[in-house]
């Protein structure tokens, strides 16, 4: 079966963030709102949001245009992981810089899939250490 | 940064599915909602779906106690492409089989990432071809 390519995600972890700025559901908001617009990604439903009980982790879905944003957090582990699938050809930000300046990221690892492609799956990987 | 891990996720592209079981958005939701019950996932927030126009691609996503799920088709390419992140360990379902029964595919192409284990990040493919 030959499969055209239908996109690329980005995985992003990043790790040693403020637990605070990550229970706080507004500002991991407010940070992906800022990576739709940088993006030029399109919301297409209403993005789904909730706050856990516990160590008040959050939750927030995107239905795009361009596929979908998810986004993840930990407080108890300074952890934050998202998800960004885009089917249309996007330049991704600079996550390590955007994931530092919003939550005081100090390790951030990306992944980036090619999504379609089953006879050449193609993954990417680098690390980015906040300086 | 000492990371815990916080999670697989399966990354599933299936190719050489029915283009008509793609665009039905019906057919689509039963086939996550299968997926969740033999998962023993739960559903957080009202599920977001959308059928795109043109060549009725639909985009379907859970939030969920244990993270998410996000399904997209397009039936122009007879392709549906899979996430299940799921941050309590659970068994997943024999993926080929899944996707050949419900929309015929040929090709399935299954990666399991570890979420949040930055320092020795895992991916392990594996590809099935249906029988």
């Amino acid at each position: 079966v030959i499969v055209p390519l239908t996109g690329t995600e980005w995985i992003v972890d990043a790790a040693g963030c403020h637990p605070a700025a990550l229970a706080d559901i507004d500002h991991v908001r407010r940070c992906c709102d800022e990576i739709i617009a940088a993006m030029d990604l399109h919301v297409a439903a209403p993005p789904a949001w909730r706050r856990f009980d516990g160590p008040g982790g959050v939750t927030g879905l995107y239905l795009l245009s361009e596929s979908h944003l998810t986004c993840h957090t930990f407080p108890e582990h300074g952890l934050l992981t998202l998800n960004v699938y885009c089917c249309k050809a996007r330049t991704a930000p600079d996550w390590t810089a955007l994931l530092e300046s919003h939550f005081g990221a100090m390790d951030v690892h990306v992944r980036e899939l090619i999504r379609g492609g089953l006879t050449d799956p193609s993954t990417s990987e680098l690390s980015g250490v906040a300086t």
